[in-house]
């Protein structure tokens, strides 16, 4: 077993100091990081630039030295890697040409999955050599059900009633497309530990819209499938879920997916998670990121109130959503200290 | 007591049938409604008019037969009342002269608090006659959190990063804000039980932002003033708690507030609600708003499901959040059915 503070952690040990990374910890909050986002046309073409997204992934590591290297990547990579098309305009979020049923799904295609997907891998090969060596290397993709909404949806959405609908009334198309993307999401994950990811992060984004049943189908399954591919392969890399916003229904993404950590919003009361969630697999979380934009004492506070109340089992500090664009760098540093002083 | 089946099942009652209403019956889903709605300039000035909000109260009664009747006004209606610069465009949602500190809450002012109002306390006394028998009236506001959250933003917002802020960084603020709402809201509902309301609900839409110990301080405890305010002075209205998005700390809002019953969001699992919650308070809820819309099989199967479930303690069959303006008229028509035969 590696002794990277994180893996340890992350595999259920409990940890002296507590290790740490930051969802979004590369990005837009950076000077640095703009300074490089202006060397690519647009978001997605920078996504496919090694040179930029190793740079853009090492920069926060230099300033605070956490614990672990996210790979510098979006999770629509994924469709656009099957063909849809995806585009990202300044300002906004981003478009995709939004997916009306079976014919559509039909069209995708798996041909060019890897070629198009090679720029991650790259960058994962360049940053083994580049972090430094206590850090660990984290690979990520979105969760099936998160993905297909954009590619449903064609965008973000509030009400969801497009990947909803077809969850309600499409349900045949929606397992069909659930399927390829599990099955397609465990391929490109496989892909990045062979090309240097040390523990992979499941991102669920919109696994909170869901209610129950629809979770266990939609969230659960898939993410279940994935882990049992997963460690199939590689049975030593750490799994870390997220399916935010998931409530109650965190006890039984925890029970029923296997993963070995599972990653907490903010909302995820503490006392909670650690007397339901923690005995079955480590925790990741969960300050707001709106605190850790608004800093002070409060953000102290409730820092050392977080490592005190999950520190006693398997614990990674992290936020509960991404670094909010607006965060003032200096309070990530303040961040940063306070977790280490914390021991 | 009433005899009234929703007042019995919000006392704790096991009834049958199953009561039921919809949040947002009434509304633009319905054509009948939106004939109504053009008679009035703006949204603010049709809530205003009792001869219009009447009418648009009973509108989904006429068609479904609801075992409820609730007051039609908008949660914004208390900052107008307090001075606050309030205005609903078309299309968009409600803009607000945002509140920037102390000196903009200074200048808010109680004087004409219920003379503002008092088209919401006409349209009640107007409802008590004109309702069937058998339906119960239901009046409500918003929970002081929410309100504030949109006369901090200025209107809706999606990280909450200056409402938050104040909770944050600006506690004091916040403080004397929640206070003025607290109080304002319980008079304000005391108001609307003198003038015939038999039935509180509470919304909290913007409760599942908060982290826990924010949770604690902006969402339970403001609540659990405003049920002692109630319970003081109209023992016997049930008061309906709505934190929607509070995951696990459900249980924390339906332990310390003293709500007699509790609305769910369409996330909230059923088991765990009937084994957590409903030992401490009838349940409602919490069909998906997006299954509503879709109608078919899957909503005749999940309807089935809920009451199954949370109808062996007291129970009130609704939506999880309200209804969507797409929703197809005939739909509601066979949810109402469905519930019905289901006994």
């Amino acid at each position: 077993m590696s002794d990277k503070l994180l893996i340890r952690a992350l595999k259920g040990e409990r940890t002296r100091p507590t290790p740490f990374w930051l969802m979004r910890q590369a990005g837009r909050y950076l000077p640095e990081y703009r300074e490089i986002r202006a060397k690519a046309r647009n978001f997605l073409d920078f996504c496919a630039s090694p040179g930029l997204t190793v740079e853009a992934t090492l920069q926060p590591l230099r300033r605070y030295n956490m614990d672990a290297a996210i790979l510098f990547s979006d999770i629509l990579v994924v469709p656009h890697a099957l063909g849809q098309e995806v585009s990202f305009q300044e300002g906004e979020g981003p478009k995709l040409k939004a997916l009306c049923g079976k014919d559509d799904i039909a069209r995708l295609s798996i041909e060019q999955f890897h070629e198009r997907l090679e720029p991650s891998y790259e960058t994962l090969r360049q940053l083994v050599f580049a972090i430094p060596e206590s850090t660990a290397l984290i690979g990520f993709a979105g969760a099936p059900w998160t993905v297909a909404t954009y590619m449903i949806e064609g965008g973000s959405s509030k009400e969801f009633v497009k990947a909803k609908g077809w969850a309600y009334r499409q349900t045949a198309d929606l397992e069909r497309l659930i399927d390829l993307l599990t099955e397609m999401t465990a391929e490109y994950l496989l892909m990045q530990i062979a090309a240097g990811a040390e523990v992979i992060q499941l991102f669920d984004s919109w696994a909170g819209v869901l209610p129950e049943e629809e979770f266990r189908k939609w969230s659960i399954r898939p993410a279940r499938k994935i882990v049992e591919r997963l460690r199939a392969r590689c049975p030593k890399v750490p799994i870390i879920g997220f399916p935010k916003g998931a409530g109650a229904l965190y006890e039984a993404y925890v029970k029923e997916t296997g993963v070995d950590a599972v990653s907490l919003d903010s909302t995820v009361p503490l006392s909670w998670a650690a007397k339901t969630l923690q005995p079955h697999a480590a925790l990741q979380g969960n300050l707001d990121n709106v605190l850790l934009l608004a800093g002070g004492e409060a953000m102290e506070r409730e820092t050392k109130r977080i490592i005190n109340i999950l520190g006693e089992g398997g614990f990674v500090f992290n936020l509960g959503h991404g670094i909010l664009q607006q965060t003032p760098p200096e309070h990530v540093a303040r961040l940063a200290d306070i977790i280490r002083e914390a021991g």
